[in-house]
């Protein structure tokens, strides 16, 4: 983001430089060329973002730097508006066949003649587009006939490392979480409605996005808001991953709650434990135990340590200092950026070495079965010699707790 | 939908008559057991609705009628609470490993065997977990050493041909889809942001829906309202599937929109061209011509017959009494249901036989490149004798007209 008034969206020149790195890549692993099917990759690697469906998309990118695209018609005036030029395009009719009686896994099939990868070393990110949307097809490698290599981890290892106009976009993000998060905190009381509350918020946050951002912002999807807050209560917070509930927030309450942007398609996390009134002194020692863990993989997220070696921290001060290992149900966070959770992810069993420009999340979180559960997660981005934490809500009891009047 | 005051929500009981016919299906196909990757799919089977990640998730139907899970510690306790009872569950620590030092297919792998089926035929709805959110794993053919017959079709032509009770629940969804398109409709003036406007309308929608059915209504995941409508409008329209724009609403413009309700998982359609201001002559005839193709596939729509003859009657009225084959850019529906688009399509390649029970959306569009888009789509179930419309809202041009004043 070099200019002030710069649209907050990924460059055309940096989705070519990410191309060239891939290239590069393919060279040295001796490949030819790469078949790219999933919609965030085809998005990470050309700039086209579209709404998936039946109809499948892939993006062809050659070990020489060719770039071509498998399209249904209905995507082709899209796709010339958003994609790199000189894109050599392959276009289908319609899913499954449209009245051509070929399906478009042909189409892709021609394709790859065309630009003379028929008897080369073709990879692929997923061997074929998923199985989503009602779509029935062959898989990449029962088209060529042949097996298909994995490039999965290689485009994906790539996307693990922000550019700085990405952490940019995060930073820009995380602004917006924030905002929508202090708006639906502003909305909680007694009796609120949780998916009223946090739609409210989310309503008003994108709205002063809107006008903050102006032209500046360009959005990627055909649905939802750039700005976002929601949370679960009671209970249902003790799931990890509870799904919403229709009812009223009620006195004694513990929330935990999930606020993020949406900025030129990168998002941003954020997630507080909230207190409606008085904490009673389990809830606050809990609260505090979640604290300190958060406070813990913190210090311990920089670069040159793997994965593994940060949670290692982060459960070693779990079960020896707050002697809580039996409340934990999963790892300390994971790596997001276009998708919500990311390749590498702060395990035990991921050893994946940390650098600087990787996005994680970092939250810790403790669960009691049938009472509630405790988790705050921030966006932290490692910089050169630690990690900077992107998301400013604050973390402490006070700030959130909801005052109950009488 | 038996009581007036039961739960929108799909009964244990039908889920278990949903795994009855699939077994009777594995028995017919000489299958031992079918392995169901796709949350979807899982959440069809079983009632188990979850917030997917990285962590795999996989329910096992044998034959027999035995039913099992892999599921990641996290969500035990939010699938005993949903899932189907008698469930044998196979738990890993979490992904990729949590300490364990194993790949949570390894510990799919464990369960087949106790389940007896390590050397049976196991087929599955798709080969292995998809690679979404940073997930990185073997295929389940790749696992077994073997490969694993496809089960797709299986379970989604079971998924095509809907209840009585999912049809309840789609019209009910409908008709807040309806609602919050008016909403939208009534909050359309010059001026107005694509973006403020249509969520206004989803949130006002979405309070009216909690207050109208209060404890009936049970959501199905963690995000999104209940109700929902948005728009995309002026020349972005002639995408098919533009994306969002951040800007105002102008005289002159044509706005494509699109409203649904989620109800029990299960979703609506309903898509209107609209004008604001006086449509010239131009767009007028291309909004009349629109309306009649949709008139001629509501007509052809009926059980016996095959999508494929469904489209070719409205594909032959739009070249030989319209003129404007030229301006197609898609098929012209899709079933749907728990997924926005699901199997069998309205296409001139899709020789499903229609039957009662099947929803679709009918949505003949036709595109002037660089001007506008016009489409309208509705819900609509295959009866014993043609269909129904679900979806009410008016469809004529003075109904979806804006008016501008001066």
């Amino acid at each position: 983001m070099t200019q002030p008034d710069a649209r907050l969206e990924i460059t055309p020149d940096e989705y070519r430089q990410r191309r060239e790195r891939l290239c590069l890549l393919l060279q040295a692993q001796g490949l030819d060329a790469v078949c790219v099917f999933a919609p965030v990759r085809v998005a990470y690697l050309s700039g086209f973002f579209f709404s998936a469906t039946e109809r499948p998309i892939a993006l062809i990118v050659t070990a020489s730097g060719e770039v071509a695209a498998l399209l249904p018609r209905l995507e082709v005036s899209h796709y010339e508006l958003q994609g790199p030029g000189g894109t050599l395009l392959e276009v289908y009719a319609e899913y499954p066949g449209g009245g051509s009686g070929r399906h478009p896994m042909r189409h892709l099939q021609d394709l790859l003649t065309r630009l003379g990868l028929q008897d080369r070393r073709v990879a692929a990110d997923v061997d074929g587009y998923e199985h989503r949307w009602g779509y029935r097809g062959p898989a990449l490698s029962e088209v060529l006939g042949r097996p298909v290599p994995s490039a999965l981890a290689l485009i994906d290892d790539l996307r693990a490392v922000k550019s700085s106009a990405e952490i940019a976009l995060m930073r820009e993000a995380c602004r917006w979480g924030d905002h929508a998060h202090r708006l639906m905190q502003d909305g909680l009381h007694v009796g609120a409605q949780e998916l009223l509350v946090s739609h409210a918020a989310s309503l008003q946050a994108t709205e002063d996005l809107l006008g903050t951002l102006g032209g500046r912002y360009v959005p990627k999807s055909r649905e939802g808001m750039p700005a976002n807050a929601m949370f679960i209560r009671g209970a249902n917070t003790a799931h990890p991953h509870g799904l919403h509930q229709a009812g009223p927030v009620q006195r004694g309450d513990v929330l935990v709650t999930g606020a993020y942007g949406i900025i030129g398609g990168y998002e941003s996390e954020l997630e507080r434990t909230m207190i409606v009134g008085d904490p009673g002194p389990d809830v606050a020692r809990y609260f505090g135990a979640m604290l300190t863990a958060q406070q813990v993989a913190f210090g311990a997220l920089r670069p040159g340590r793997t994965c593994a070696e940060v949670e290692a921290d982060v459960r070693r001060f779990i079960r020896d200092e707050l002697g809580m290992d039996g409340l934990v149900r999963h790892h300390t966070g994971h790596a997001f950026g276009l998708e919500g959770h990311e390749h590498p992810f702060l395990d035990l069993d991921d050893h994946s070495v940390i650098v600087p420009g990787m996005v994680f999340s970092v939250e810790p979180g403790l669960y009691v079965p049938d009472v509630a559960g405790f988790r705050h997660s921030d966006t932290v981005v490692v910089t050169a010699t630690g990690n900077e934490r992107l998301s400013l809500y604050p973390r402490d009891l006070a700030s959130l707790t909801v005052p109950v009047p009488g």
